[in-house]
């Protein structure tokens, strides 16, 4: 079997989580070279790798690179992305600059994967929170199309990366302990609060978020539909990994909910877990960690016509970042394309 | 002034939260008669009360019976309720058997005071999350007809009584101090994870929960719109006090931003917390233990017609749940009913 050299720029929790997958995944890789802002020795998963300072020539020779900015991180792949490209590399890049480049396929492997064919040596991954909800909605948009969808997100603070996860831990540490809680990764505290903002104010949406801007452009870029309707709040929630999506989606003709479950139960990477009666429902703590996007709570919306309203949840530093990133790869790979 | 004899059946989180406002109020009370399963001494919101145990006499003489049952929690309304009517009291009940039994109205007194007036001695107090719902949408719909809404719960463990809020707490306490954790109020873990579940499934709606399907009813009877259209998912997450709701709502007429913030300005009862860039908006630590529900968010949702997205929040122990059955009080006070 053919190995690749592969690069990783950036080693926070994504970075990190790339190259668990990576193994995990027994990826054909003959090398993993770690780019970051300076050298030195770091232990990344278990292992030891000598990272190097991010400079041009430290792409050279490599067959793929994938950039780990977590949501909203400008720079690494601005800067150095197409050079990467110019010196031989496929770049898939977990960042949000290049999404809605023309130039750049926006893909998710068991949604677009056919949009690889188009590449220019640039792939993007998708934002989290748009990943795990097309992974519920896709498969059911596929049978019949998806014609509105409301989304609702519950957004864990790994999204924002490590400081985040810490602070989440301080803030339940600081509460145990009767102490102050001091918040600095967002605004207001996270323990024990929601948050109603994610990203900043978005003028081409007014009113929306940068994040719920990514969930209407970004989901109408990967189903193929330029003039899907979509409505959004996201919501930072005190979890610790995983995302959860309440959807209410419109179709274009009728689902039952048996129809809806057949059809995810089958579809690649989602797992079904909906027993109401059971209490049985994907959720952050039955999910984190693991590969699969959980649907559950499949049931007509009669509020609309041909509604579903379902509720996904995945892993979102996994599935909503370097696990796609790696399925990408994978994906070029089993297509021929690298 | 009038002074009224009140009684109170049952002390818990709901309980204990009416006697403080009560007396924050100043409710013209001559007397605060509280009572629970068995006599007992007890001091509630600090006060030393007697409380009696319940019993068809313990009623006589009372001018207004606050049954302070949480969500679910059958039994005191139901076997005391139409007795203490006989026995000459004006019932508010906060417990859900009654809601929509057509004797009783259903009032949120900033809302629909007015169903006041066809009382018959039995008045109910709505959902805690209906209620934070409509205090949002219902001035925007007196002005501008509400046509659909989806609303998505972010709901606090203090809805479901004082056993959950320890349990959160003690949660809390086990991850600090690397122990384990134990759910027993919930079917899962509350802290760090969110429950796509709150009420059981309700056989009305196939694959709703009791508590969404009230989100349907209950605002169709207090709004007075009996073919109403709501979408609805309820959450719990891991807040202690204040539920959030992200509604995206659909009117008669298109809205401006502008124009439903100005409403919502002049609305009573209501907050407007709304400064994205600023990172103004209402969340359960600027609004728990407070009166007034807080809208923000507000803005034109693209995706449907005359669509508006908002998001509210307020303390469901208190506009939720207490506070409301005592303005209730307060409104038949003012509009000479008792």
């Amino acid at each position: 079997m053919k190995q690749y050299k592969v690069g990783l720029v950036g080693i926070g929790a994504v970075g990190t989580e790339m190259v668990k997958v990576l193994r995990q995944r027994s990826f054909p890789a003959s090398e993993i070279r770690i780019l970051a802002t300076r050298d030195r020795d770091e232990v990344v998963a278990g292992e030891t790798f000598h990272v190097r300072e991010t400079a041009a020539e430290a792409f050279d020779g490599l067959d793929i690179v994938l950039f780990a900015g977590t949501e909203g991180s400008k720079g690494a792949s601005k800067t150095w992305g197409w050079e990467a490209v110019r010196r031989g590399a496929v770049v898939i890049d977990n960042g949000d600059d290049f999404r809605m480049d023309e130039r750049v396929p926006l893909v998710i492997p068991e949604i677009n994967g056919d949009a690889l064919a188009r590449h220019q040596g640039f792939i993007a991954n998708p934002n989290c929170s748009t990943i795990i909800t097309l992974m519920g909605i896709a498969p059911l948009h596929r049978a019949n199309p998806l014609r509105h969808m409301t989304a609702v997100t519950f957004q864990s603070v790994s999204g924002t990366g490590r400081a985040a996860i810490t602070e989440l831990d301080a803030q339940a540490r600081a509460y145990a302990a009767g102490g102050a809680v001091t918040a600095e990764a967002y605004p207001h505290p996270i323990a024990f609060n929601v948050l109603p903002q994610i990203g900043g104010a978005k003028p081409e949406m007014p009113g929306f978020t940068s994040e719920e801007a990514k969930m209407t452009f970004e989901s109408r870029k990967i189903l193929g539909v330029p003039d899907l309707r979509v409505g959004c709040t996201c919501v930072r929630v005190p979890v610790f990994y995983a995302h959860s999506v309440a959807v209410h989606a419109q179709f274009a003709n009728p689902f039952t909910a048996e129809e809806a479950r057949a059809i995810l139960a089958a579809a690649p990477g989602v797992r079904l877990v909906d027993d109401l009666a059971a209490a049985q429902y994907p959720m952050p703590l039955n999910i984190q960690h693991g590969d699969d996007v959980g649907v559950g709570r499949v049931r007509v919306d009669p509020s609309v016509p041909n509604g579903l309203a379902l509720w996904v949840c995945g892993d979102n530093i996994r599935k909503g970042a370097a696990q796609n990133a790696v399925q990408i790869a994978e994906e070029m790979i089993r297509r021929g394309l690298i």
